[in-house]
C-alpha cells in the first residue's frame, strides 16, 4: 500500500493506493476517525450490485451507522433531477451536516456524488472510492463535480475536495472492456499532453498496471494542484474533450466517454497538424495508437460536420468561438492554445475529415446502451 | 461614499456603501473592469418592477451587454426547481463561464442568485446589490447561498463569495414596513450577540440610518471572516433562527422572516433565562424591544408545542438533539452553547410558554402573502 498526498490550499488529501484497501480494517478505521453521525454510501445500480451491497454490509459489520443510496447508471441519470431526489431521500433519512458521504463508482457516479456532497447542507464531508480505471486515474483527482443538462455535459457543478481517496486495484478485476477503454483514453490524454515516455509505456503494457495508474494520477496532480479552480492552467486537460463532449451530447450520451474523447483527441490532433503545430509523423502515431487500442472509432451517420460545429459552441470555453487545446508534439501541448482563434475553413476541413473517417455508413444503432432511467433507491 | 473591505482567504471583497451608488458611472465602470462576455441581471418579480427594468436599461445605456432574468418572489420560489429553470434560460441565452451575474434584491433573491452563480459552469463571477435592509445588513455579507426544500430552509446550498457588494441607501426609500422589520430583526440579533451599545442605539433610532447598517455589517464581518465556512464560530449567527426557521417552515413561509426570528429570539432568550444564563431583567428588556418595534408577534394556532419541537429536529445543528445559541447577557452569547444538551422539560416549558403567548386565538389567516408561483421570466 502506498499513500500519496494531494496538496490543495484548503487541505491536504491522502490518496491510498493498493490492492484490497477498501474491504480492510484500515478503511473502517480511517472512516471512524471522521466521527460522522451517519454514513451515506452512494453509488449507481450497477456498482451497487457488484460491490455496493457488500460494502454496506462490511461497514455495518465494522460498527458504522450507514445506509446506501443507489441511482440509475450512466450519463443520462447524472442530472439535477437525480440529485434532487437523492437529496430528498437523504433529508428524509435525517442525514445532516455532520454526515459523511462515500462516493463509490466510476466517473459519472463520483461526479454526481461529489456535487451532491458539495451542496448538501452547504457541504458535507466526502470520501471517494473509484471503481473504474477512468475514475482512479482521472475523475477522482482534482475536485471537479457536476451534473449534465439538456444543453451539455457538466454545465452545473462545483469544485469540492474529498477528505480522502481510495484507489483499490481489486475493483478492476472484472472491469468490462468498454470501461478499460474509458480509462485508457484519459491516460493516453495525460501522456500526449505531458509525457512521451508514459505514452511509450501505454503502447507496450495494459493500462491497469498499478504503476501506470499512479503515473496518471501524479501527472494530473501537478495540473490540478497548480490550478485548483480551473482558472486557466487546468483547461489543458480539455484536450480531446471539446469535440469529445460535443459528440457525446449529439449522441445523447450513448457513445462511451472513452470512444468520444478518443475521437476527440484524434480530430484535435489533426487540427493541431493542420494548423502547423504537430508533425505528420506524430499525428499518424497518435491515430494508430487509438486504432490499435481497439476503440470503436465510429459515430452516428446523422452527425454532420455542421451539427458538430454548432455543438462546439456550447463548450464552456467557447464564448468567443470554439477553442481547443492543441498539441505541439507527443508529450507537449501548445502553450496558450486557447487564445488561438481557429480559422473557420481549417476547423471545417477537420470536421469533414472526421465525418468521412468515423461517421457510420449504416442506419443501425452502432452501440448498445446499458443505461436505465428511474428513481434513486434507498437501501437500509 | 465609503468602501469597506471584507477579507477572506480566497479573496478580498470591496463593499461600497453610500447613497446613489448603483445608478452611477462608478457602478458601470466597476462592472466594465470584470470584462465579462455577458451580464445577467437576476432578480425577483417585485424588485424587477421597482428597480430591475430601470437598472437593465441603465446597464445597456452604459454600453454593457446585459439581459434580465426574473423569478417569482418569496421563500416559496427559492427552490431547486426555480434554480434549474433559471439555469436553462441562461444556457439557452448562451451565458457561459466568462459571464457576470448581478444578484439584485432582498435576502431571498440574493441567496438564490448566489447559489445559482456558485454552480453555474462550476462558478461564475457574481456582484451583489442588496435592495432591502435585511439584505444590506446581513444576507449580502458572508458568502452563504442556498435554496429551500420541502424538508426545511437553506438545506441545499454553497459558500460562494461575490466579487463586490453594493450597499446603496437609495433603495431603502420606499421599503415597506414588513421589510424594515426583517432587517431590524437581524440587526437586533447582531446587537444581542455582540454589542450592547448597538442595542441601545437601535432602541433610539430607526435602523435604516447608514451608520447603523454599517455597524451591523462590521459586526457580521468579524464573525464571517473568522469562520468562512461555518465550521463552528459562525453558528453563533443562528441565534433566534433555530426556532425561527421551524416556525417559518411550519407556516409554509407565509410568516415574515423578521417576525419568525423575532419570535425565535424572544423564545430562545427565554430558554437562556430558564437555563440560568440570562438575567430576568435582560430577558424582559429584549422582549419589550421586539414588542415596541411593532413586530406582529403571532403565529398560527395550529402550531402546537409538540409540532414545533418535532420541526426543530430538522435544523442543520440538530443531529444530536435540538441545539441553541444561548444568551449570557444583552451583547454576549454563552460560549460553546451548542454543546449544551437542553433538558427536555425546559425546552417544552419554553415552547408551551411561546405557544400561550404567541399562537393566534382565531382561525383566520393572520397575515397576507404576496408570494406568487410560476416560471422565471427572461427580459432582453
Amino acid at each position: 500500500m502506498k499513500t500519496l498526498e494531494l496538496n490543495f490550499k484548503e487541505k491536504k488529501i491522502p490518496l491510498f493506493l493498493g490492492a484490497g484497501l477498501v474491504f480492510s480494517t484500515l478503511f473502517i478505521e480511517e472512516l471512524k476517525k471522521y466521527k460522522a453521525a451517519k454514513i451515506a454510501l452512494i453509488t449507481d445500480e450497477t456498482v451497487f450490485r457488484l460491490f455496493g451491497e457488500k460494502l454496506l454490509a462490511f461497514l455495518k459489520a465494522g460498527g458504522l451507522e450507514a445506509a446506501l443510496f443507489s441511482f440509475p447508471e450512466g450519463e443520462q441519470a447524472k442530472t439535477r433531477e437525480t440529485k434532487s431526489l437523492l437529496e430528498d431521500q437523504l433529508l428524509a433519512q435525517g442525514f445532516l451536516k455532520d454526515s459523511l458521504f462515500i462516493g463509490l463508482g466510476g466517473g459519472v457516479a463520483l461526479d454526481l456524488c461529489a456535487f451532491l456532497a458539495a451542496t448538501y447542507c452547504r457541504g458535507v464531508r466526502l470520501v471517494l472510492v473509484p471503481t473504474t480505471l477512468l475514475a482512479m486515474a482521472d475523475a477522482a483527482i482534482g475536485g471537479k463535480s457536476a451534473v449534465n443538462t439538456p444543453f451539455g455535459k457538466n454545465l452545473i457543478g462545483a469544485f469540492y475536495q474529498p477528505e480522502s481517496i481510495w484507489v483499490d486495484h481489486n475493483f478492476l478485476a472484472e472491469l468490462p472492456e468498454k470501461e478499460l477503454l474509458n480509462g485508457m483514453a484519459e491516460m493516453l490524454k495525460m501522456a500526449l499532453l505531458f509525457d512521451r515516455a508514459f505514452f511509450e509505456e501505454l503502447k507496450k503494457r495494459p493500462p491497469v498496471a498499478l504503476d501506470l495508474i499512479e503515473k496518471a494520477i501524479r501527472l494530473k496532480q501537478q495540473v490540478v494542484e497548480a490550478d485548483e479552480k480551473e482558472a486557466a492552467g487546468r483547461l489543458v486537460l480539455n484536450f480531446g474533450h471539446t469535440i469529445g463532449h460535443s459528440l457525446e451530447k449529439l449522441e445523447n450520451f450513448r457513445l462511451g466517454h472513452g470512444t468520444a474523447i478518443a475521437l476527440g483527441q484524434i480530430m484535435e490532433s489533426r487540427l493541431s497538424m493542420q494548423l502547423g503545430f504537430l508533425k505528420k509523423t506524430d499525428f499518424f502515431e497518435i491515430f494508430s495508437v487509438f486504432k490499435k487500442s481497439h476503440f470503436p472509432l465510429v459515430f452516428s451517420q446523422g452527425i454532420s460536420p455542421a451539427l458538430l460545429k454548432e455543438a462546439l459552441l456550447f463548450d464552456k470555453k467557447a464564448s468567443r468561438g470554439p477553442r481547443f487545446i492543441l498539441l505541439k508534439e507527443i508529450g507537449k501541448a501548445v502553450p496558450h492554445s486557447l487564445s488561438i482563434e481557429i480559422p473557420e475553413a481549417v476547423l471545417k476541413e477537420t470536421l469533414v475529415w472526421g465525418s468521412r473517417r468515423f461517421a457510420s455508413k449504416t442506419d443501425l444503432p452502432i452501440y448498445e446502451t446499458t443505461q436505465t432511467k428511474g428513481q434513486p433507491t434507498l437501501h437500509l
